[in-house]
Parts: structure tokens; C-alpha cells; sequence
């Protein structure tokens, strides 16, 4: 007999159900309604007006509207190189054609990345707990993904400490890196970290730097969170010369300028990695949204005159402060974020009752799934469960935590709060 | 020695240079400035305002401007059904939530098709001459392109035809589905076609409906110009149920609405195909730009009340009819287009004087290519030279032609006619 005919392909066959379609089909169900939603890492609120504003001049004019070079609109190439330019560690000023590629959101730019060089059976090497799309993105391209842990601290469940007490496996990553017959091609390293809130410090960096020099590595770096840190922040691409050389830096239009929806991100590197990242763009998106990349681009024109890097740093600081404060009154552990709009608060001390009645899909997951649930259907608060950011052979190292995203107007965090507060009735 | 740490992988090395950096160097080079550009298909004017000003206020609202849902916006989804679901041969009305998928253009919906479907190895159909983008998308997932003739009609040189006149070569297509072995998975279809101007008719879509139904295919029917027909126009998908079941067809906000770079495109077909397209779309860009859903949404619910599709049709034709007298005048054949906005012209009757000097890029490449850089140099008017439709093999076959777009502003038009009288002087 003949195959189905309308078999997928394995690239896309086969998968779970899905955090995200796990947790709006709760907060569908729930009877508290409306959920309080710090689930998704997306802003309840608008992007600056002087950003929307460039947005809407921007749909006036004919060549906004129609398709912008692959590479990304030249202005906004101009503006990234002016924004970004100063942090690296180059040897000539950096150069708006050769440097820069604009992509679909900072997702499609990696997707971008890992088509670019990586060829079946290459490896990859992400850190765990990882950005959720970097599996499919590595995938895709045939890539074989090699984890590397980043692990909570050891009194993760009974006190607060920085988020910086998460700790890279050194060996671990030594013994893939080092392993006969290794096929390592690139890193990726998040920093500022989803979920963890981690800023990864010079000298972690200057660590990773030294690996990927000995094994020959590109280093992608997802600095998405990049305008968002509370403690000194610093890029690998400036340690030196010969680091800037290997990586690719990632940044969005969309986290940076609360647009999540708004689809254009960049990857910024020297000319010989960058030329194919834009090659590979070209072959899947064409090019890229063009009226909002003209408004990204006068977004960061005007950034400095609004003084908006200050300012939407330490709102979101402030966001942080206000919301964790919960935490501390209902004495759960939580890592204080460095960097980023993420918490993963401990939740050990919850019981959950002996008896509660978990939907399938939830009740073969781990804890932090059924944790999920019943915050969403008793307390009517959503929440991520951070296992689904681990391979399921590590999912237990994380199982009491839950990640909140607190993007959200300040009555949102306090309604948050407020809600959770009722979590004190399951806590001994 | 160990292999360069950055050498691309195979699926972006080694392309040549592409048509449009030619056109655009050579524009940029020209004399005769600025360029009446004729070239790429984006169009020289802003999309209605009732649908800019639509995007205008999504640009207002918090949730337009924040990740809209992988599959699209609801409210997109749900136009797309009212729009396209009564064109359809379905047994049930079509659902929003089942039937219909929104892309980063169409382009991204194609290859987020072939991701779903084919692995590597597996066979597709495509006619040529074909849209470029077709290629690397396939060969993105690996898949192995197999060439369907449109052949032009045999007095193209000598006389202007319908563009109905280019036919498919059927023995061809036949010899490549029945050869033992035959891997093929999916067909893909374009009509209104790019660069012909042909709309398939209905026998031929029957043609090909049958074969798809002998071997089994899934047909991708690329319909983005399915708002612009000058004859009558039918969808392969409305043929009968047993078509519908086995076809995803493609549209474009970006075409229909004058926004090529807004990068909204739509894939509708039943369930059991496009939820796997909806799954590679995620892996790829994760969703599409959502205040611009929100926009083609509105676009649709509003057209009619605009009687946007007459007139958009009416203005398209007409300017056709601008455009191709100059040809009519020069007793320069060309095909008359039955859809769509591109003109191909036959310029066998133009002389290229014997000593001119063209670059080896251009030198090297078949007569259109030396044609385009001509009329750029000479007569600063952009063309696209359509042997970049083809495969080396066959491009001689059109090696006289040019493709002209027409979806540009009245004036431009007369002022590119106007240039092109000045191909009389080459002619013998
Ligand atoms: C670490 C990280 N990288 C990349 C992205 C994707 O960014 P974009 O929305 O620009 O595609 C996200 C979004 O949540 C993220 O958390
Ligand atoms: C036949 C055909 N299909 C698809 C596309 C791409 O459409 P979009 O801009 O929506 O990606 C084009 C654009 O020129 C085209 O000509």
C-alpha cells in the first residue's frame, strides 16, 4: 500500500501539545475570569508613542509600504549601526551594508543564523534551560543540539538569591566541546536570560570567548532583553577583536520598543557570517516588514532625546520590585532578575491537594504544568512552566518553579499579586 | 588543516549574483537618471486608505501591536473564510480555526509548505518559467525540483497573442510523474502567472487536477494575483471536493492590497494539510506582523463597500492597455496578459549594437540579461530579463523577452513609454 499522501514531513510531525496552547486553553476553562495573564512575554501596554507615531507616518508613504531591500531598509540599518556600533569591539567603524541584516523578529534571524552554516548533523550547543524555539530553529536545519546546563542554586526552594547564582556546567560543556569526533559549529548564548533573569558576567563570558576560539565556534548571541539590565551588562562581541570576528549579536525591534507583534529584528556581525545570514533570510521571509522597520529605525533615532533606554529600564525595574515584592510577603524563594522582564519564583511550598483532578495532557507533565493549572483555574493567574525549557531528562531541576512575565501595567501586577495571595491557604 | 570555522552551509553558498543586484547596480550606474523602474513587482502608489488607515489604528491598540497567534489574527482569519470560503468546492463551510493559516507573505507560506511536506529527496513540480523564490524554498527542505515546460508560442517573435498562447508541454509532465521511481510529492501551480501574465484555464486546471488525483499530490496553487483577471478566472480548489482535499492555495495581502512590504500572506486548504503548515510556520517565524493582520482584515470586511475588487481590477487592465500600446506602436510582439500586472515583451527586433560593452556579469549571462543592461544604460528604463525564470538549460527559449511591471503610476508609464520609442533607433 501507498503512503498517505498527506504525510508530514518529520521536521514538523509528531509534537506534543504545545506550552502555549496548554495555557490559553486553560485560561479559557477557568472559571476565574478574566485570568490575569503573566504567562506569555508579550506587553500589556503600547510602544512609546514616538515609535507608533513613526509607525503610522510611515504607512503614508509609497516606499514604506511596498517591500524593503532583503538586507532591511537602509535607515534602519544606518540607525543600528549607529545604536549599536559603540559597544563592539571593532577594528573599522562598523558599516550599514555589510554588518547588519534585518530579519522577521529576532526568531527569524536565528532561524536565519542556523540555516546559514549549519548543515545536517552539525552540532549546536544551547544552554538549558533554553529559549523554547532554538529546538525547532536548530532542527530545521538539520542541526544536532548538544546541551550545556545553566543550574539553579542549591537553596533554589528555600530562600531568594540573584539570578546570577544560576550556574554554568563548566565540565559539562568542556566534555561536549572536547569529545572525539565533536561537530560543534556554533553556541548560543541568551543573555539577559529567558527565563532564568540571568546577566552572564564578563568573566563567564570571557570563559565561553576562550572555548569558542580553541573549538573554532561562531557564537550566536540572543540579546534580545539587551536594553533591560540591572546589574553592568556586558556583550561578547566587545570582549575583542577575535570574538567580534565569531559572532553574531541578535536584538528585536519588538522587545525593545514593547512590540512584540511588530515582527523586525536584526543580527549584527563582521561582513563573512552576516552575508550569509542575510542570503539565508532572503531564501525564507524575502524581506522583511518595511513600514515597521522605518519606525524601528526612528525609534532608536529618537531613543536618547526621550530618554527612553533610562526610563524603560527603570520602569521595568520597577515592575520587578513591585511584583516580587509578593513573593517575599508569601515567603516563596524567587531569583532576583538581572536583567530582562522574567521571574521563576519557587513554588515548592505550595501542596497541591491529594485529590485534584488534572486534565491528561497536564498530569503527565511535570509538577510545574500541574502547578500552572491550578493557579490558572483556582487563583485565575497564568504563569509558564519552566520545564518546558529543559529536555525532559532534566525537567526535575525545575519543577517547582514558574516563570512570570511582568511586561504589564502596574494594576495587572498588583491584580497578580492580589491573586496569589490566595496561594497562602495551600502553603503548611 | 581544518576546515574555515565560517564557511556557509550548502544551501546559500555559491549562488551567482541575482537579478535584482544586476537591475539595481545597473540603475544605479546609469546615465540617464533617475531610472523609470519597471523591474521588480512592488507598485508605485499607497494601498487604499481605507486600509492604511485600518493599520493606522491597529497601531493604537495594545493587542495589535503584541504577538498576534502563530495560525493569524482572529478577526483575519475569519475575513479570509468570508472572503475565499464561497470560491471553494468544500462540503462543509470552511473554519476559520481549521481551514486557514496566516504567513510572512506569501513566500514565507510556501516554503512554510514545503517544510511541512517534503523531505529530503522528495520530489516537486513546478512549470517553467517559475517565481524565482520557488527554488531555494524547495531546496530549503530538500527537496529535488523537477521542471514542467510553459512553452511560449512558437510566433512570439512575430506576433503580439494572448498570453493563453503559452502552453504546457502535458507529454513532459506526464513522462515526469509516471517514471518509475518518481518521488514527486507536490505540484505547484501560479495563476495569475509571473512572469506569462496566463490564467490557467479551466480544462487545464482539470488537466492537472486528474493528475494530481492519479499520483497522489498535494497541489500548492499560488493564486497571489487572484484579484487582478481579465478573463474568467477558476480556482483548482473549486473544481470539486476530491481537488479541494488534496490543495493549499496561496494569497497575498501585500498583492492585493498595493503593500508588497507589509508581508501578509494566507495559506486556506483543509485541516489535514494546513495544520502542518501552520506547525512549520511557527518553527519559522514564530507568528506574522500583527497590527497588519488586523489592517488586511479590515481590508477585506470593507472592500466591497469600496467596490475595491472592480476597480482595483478596472485600474490594473487599464494600465495595461497604457503600457502595451507603446509595443503595439514599435510592432514589438508581446503576450497579452490575462492576469496579473507584468507584460512580457519580445524584443528579438531590437539590435544590440555589435561593440558594446557590457560587464562580464552581464557579458556571460543570455541575450535578456544584455537586453536589460541596454535599455537601463541607454534609455533609463528598468526591465526584469525573464531567463532568471528558468533553468540554464532552457532559458534560451525567452532569451528575447523582457518583463515589464505596470503597477506603477499613470505618469510613469507614459514616461517609460516615452523612453522606449527610443528603442526605434536599434530596431532595423
Ligand atoms: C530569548 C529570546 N530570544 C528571542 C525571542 C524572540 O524575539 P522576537 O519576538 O523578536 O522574534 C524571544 C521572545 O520571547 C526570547 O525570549
Ligand atoms: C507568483 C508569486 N508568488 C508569490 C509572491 C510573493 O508574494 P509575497 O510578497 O506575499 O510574499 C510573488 C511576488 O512577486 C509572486 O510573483
Amino acid at each position: 500500500m501507498s503512503a498517505d499522501p498527506f504525510r508530514p514531513a518529520k521536521r514538523v510531525a509528531g509534537q506534543r501539545q504545545d506550552v502555549w496552547s496548554i495555557v490559553n486553553e486553560a485560561a479559557l476553562a477557568s472559571p476565574v475570569q478574566p485570568i490575569v495573564n503573566m504567562g506569555q512575554g508579550f506587553f500589556g501596554y503600547n510602544p512609546p508613542p514616538f515609535v507608533t507615531d513613526a509607525a503610522k507616518a510611515a504607512l503614508d508613504r509609497v516606499d514604506c509600504n511596498q517591500y524593503a531591500p532583503t538586507k532591511g531598509r537602509p535607515r534602519l540599518k544606518k540607525a543600528i549601526v549607529e545604536a549599536y556600533g559603540p559597544f563592539f569591539s571593532t577594528e573599522t567603524p562598523l558599516d550599514p551594508d555589510k554588518n547588519v541584516t534585518i530579519t522577521t523578529g529576532a526568531n527569524e534571524g536565528m532561524l536565519s543564523a542556523f540555516m546559514a552554516f549549519i548543515e545536517p548533523g552539525d552540532e549546536v550547543v544551547i544552554f538549558e534551560p533554553f529559549f523554547d524555539q532554538y529546538i525547532s530553529n536548530i532542527e530545521m536545519a538539520g542541526g544536532v543540539i548538544k546541551y550545556c546546563s545553566m543550574l539553579p542554586p542549591a537553596h533554589g526552594s528555600e530562600r531568594t538569591s540573584s539570578a546570577a547564582d544560576w550556574k554554568i556546567d563548566w565540565e559539562g560543556l568542556e566534555a561536549t566541546l572536547e569529545k572525539a569526533g565533536s561537530k560543534v559549529r556554533m553556541i548560543v548564548l541568551n543573555s539577559p536570560h529567558n527565563p532564568v533573569g540571568k546577566v552572564l558576567s564578563k568573566s563567564e563570558l570571557e570563559r565561553v570567548g576562550e572555548l569558542a576560539i580553541k573549538h573554532n565556534l561562531i557564537i550566536l548571541s540572543d540579546e534580545v532583553y539587551d536594553r533591560l539590565y540591572y546589574v553592568p551588562f556586558t556583550r561578547i562581541a566587545a570582549l575583542s577583536p577575535q570574538l567580534w570576528e565569531r559572532t553574531l549579536t541578535v536584538g528585536s525591534g519588538g522587545k525593545v520598543f514593547y512590540a512584540t507583534g511588530w515582527r523586525v529584528g536584526w543580527l549584527i556581525g563582521p561582513e563573512h557570517l552576516i552575508k550569509h545570514v542575510s542570503a539565508a533570510h532572503t531564501r525564507i521571509c524575502y524581506s522583511s516588514v518595511s513600514p515597521l522597520q522605518e519606525a524601528v529605525a526612528i525609534g532608536f533615532e529618537e531613543a536618547d532625546k526621550h530618554n527612553f533606554w533610562d526610563e524603560s529600564k527603570k520602569e521595568m525595574e520597577s515592575k520587578l520590585h513591585r511584583f516580587c515584592s509578593v513573593f517575599d510577603e508569601l515567603k516563596l524563594p524567587y531569583s532576583i532578575p538581572e536583567g530582562g522582564y522574567f521571574v521563576l519564583a519557587n513554588l515548592a511550598k505550595v501542596k497541591l491537594p491529594k485529590d485534584y483532578k488534572f486534565p491528561d495532557h497536564v498530569a503527565n507533565r511535570p509538577r510545574d504544568f500541574k502547578l500552572c493549572w491550578f493557579l490558572i483555574m483556582e487563583l485565575g493567574i497564568a504563569a509558564i512552566p519552566p520545564t518546558e525549557f529543559y529536555t525532559d531528562e532534566n525537567a526535575h531541576i525545575v519543577e517547582d518553579y514558574l516563570r512570570f512575565a511582568v511586561c504589564k501595567e502596574d494594576d495587572v501586577l498588583e491584580q497578580a499579586k492580589e491573586r496569589l495571595r490566595g496561594l497562602l491557604q495551600y502553603m503548611a
